[in-house]
């Protein structure tokens, strides 16, 4: 990183806290209004607050899984990682289960897996180390893909972003947000935008409070204005997170971006995806082999518990679509960038 | 309109009545859950309960504004139509100041100015029959249009609408949802999808109920899943009403109008506008030149009177967008369908 630039002055939120014997969630259901930490003592406590979207953001649940894991074998007594690794497989599994298109959590798992696989008496201390190392490089990652993404944007740029993706889908600073904020302390960014993101308004409950914490302005449009916006001249580029990225580039991501993907191409803007290399799935040749995650109709039916819609009426909810990579400028992670993304660039920068 | 089709099955909801008295609008402020009918017994009752969005889409508007007029020279004593006419055009003025961007206020006022210019001492009889000829003129524009754009969708199609331009919004049957009816009462639409129409909800809170109440199945689906939607080839055509038809055939909609046109072209699926013909502006060339209306960003601040955003952020709420001409497929009025609008393929059904 450039050491003239101040990025922890825009990196002040945490939303996981491990204490050593629980580990403390900042409970994203509750925000904007309430800033409170759920306190999980156990694994399925983890799972569940996956499932009911209490952590959110595929680094974030990446991260409270592995802290799950290490949860899963508190009370287990066994006398190296492989007798370990056995006795807590049903309970990763069931982490695992909690959210299905999120490729992180199954990536951290894995490596909860691996590590354990290898050590003898001290596995413990190892599952341990384990996950505050997936903790403390996704944050280092955030700061190196946000300065690289931010590396694309020309000064006096305009940005509209989705969903959240910001500290709180995250160990901190946040992947697309990341961009949004080494783009700010860089001086690049001179406005920012973010779309409500229904049905479970990330962008109004989360990354709006999240930049206005951190001291940058963000002017919240509704999903159906990006359009309108886009015409209007005020953005440059469409910064966006990932759930997960084919070998081909084809994005899955927060339901959505794809219609971002299209105006942006319709408009002349650009549009980037800033994702952790985790979520990079070079397994899944294309898109169109994700299983797209469809969640309670009800979630349609009204917003933050008022109901606006009558009895008897139905809904169609999914929750992520997919962007192919023919509407993507530029896949930023970690671990480098893929401009204009297809098979052959991202094997280059992923391998096989 | 062919015999043999029932349309009055698909057509219940009236929600303008006029008592001899008094206007009484059904409040769609209160929709789904509450059907109540408001009581304006003056002209300023009735411009109120348009800039409160109590009455909204713009032919409801302009029939409101109409009966507006009515009640304006409830008092006024005057010997012909021209004395009459001189004493209630201020409350006209405000009436038509309500809603900026609906060209049917200004159209209705016009119309009912010019009756009374020509009116005796049987003035406001006149008047009074003007009204009627406005409402009851619509409902049978609605009809007709309805069958001409029902006509341009084949058998077993699937459609998606925006915002509510149905019964709610007109005298009855509606504009693009009375195509929707029609399409249905003629066995050519299999499935209807409505966007929720953020921020003020119309999709989920007028238009699904008002089509459960005629007894056609409707899927509410996230704005920001229509192209979603399309992509999974659930949807042929995207019909949607109009507050501002251009010369060239730009239009001016709801919100979120624009941004399904783009993906709809995306995709290879067709769009429709169906609109009185009183929405039609041959005076305004281009949508560039059309005012767009922007509301209080508290609206996108929270959703039926809950907060969901924090205090101190900015929200930019734009009501209207303009969608261009070359990504209409058919412009439909009661006057005519043309199709792949341009400045001479309106003209020659407009006029100049």
């Amino acid at each position: 990183m450039a050491a003239d630039i101040e990025y922890d002055r825009y990196d002040r939120i945490r939303p996981i806290r491990w204490t050593g014997t629980a580990l403390e969630l900042l409970d994203q259901r509750q925000l904007p209004f309430t800033v409170e930490y759920l306190s999980c003592s156990s694994s399925d406590d983890v799972a569940a607050a996956i499932h009911a979207l209490a952590v959110r953001g595929a680094p974030a649940i990446g991260i409270a899984a592995a802290w799950g894991a290490v949860l899963a074998a508190r009370d287990v007594d066994a006398g190296d990682g492989a007798t370990a690794a056995a006795e807590i497989e049903s309970a990763l599994q069931r982490l695992n289960a909690a959210r299905p298109t999120a490729v992180n959590l199954a990536w951290a798992l894995a490596r909860m897996r691996r590590a354990l696989a290898g050590a003898g008496s001290d596995w413990r201390e190892v599952l341990e180390r384990e996950a505050r190392a997936i903790e403390t490089e996704d944050l280092a990652a955030n700061r190196r893909m946000g300065e690289m993404g931010a590396s694309l944007i020309a000064a006096g740029s305009g940005v509209l972003t989705h969903c959240n993706t910001g500290s709180l889908a995250t160990a901190g600073f946040g992947t697309a947000l990341g961009v949004i904020r080494a783009g700010v302390a860089q001086g690049r960014i001179d406005k920012v935008f973010a779309g409500e993101t229904r049905p479970w308004m990330q962008g109004s409950r989360l990354t709006v409070w999240e930049l206005q914490q951190d001291g940058i302005d963000a002017t919240l449009i509704a999903d159906a204005a990006a359009s309108h916006l886009m015409k209007s001249g005020q953005v440059d580029w469409v910064v966006v997170g990932a759930d997960r990225i084919c070998a081909n580039g084809d994005v899955a991501n927060k339901i959505g971006t794809y219609q971002l993907a299209i105006t942006a191409r319709h408009h002349g803007k650009k549009f980037m995806v800033a994702a952790p290399s985790s979520t990079v799935d070079m397994d899944t040749a294309s898109g169109d082999l994700i299983e797209i995650e469809e969640r309670d109709p009800g979630e349609l039916l009204g917003v933050s518990g008022s109901r606006t819609v009558a009895e008897g009426i139905q809904a169609w909810n999914p929750v992520f679509d997919v962007t192919p990579a023919e509407l993507i400028d530029a896949i930023v992670t970690e671990k480098g960038i893929v401009e204009r993304p297809d098979a052959e660039r991202m094997k280059a920068v992923f391998g096989a």
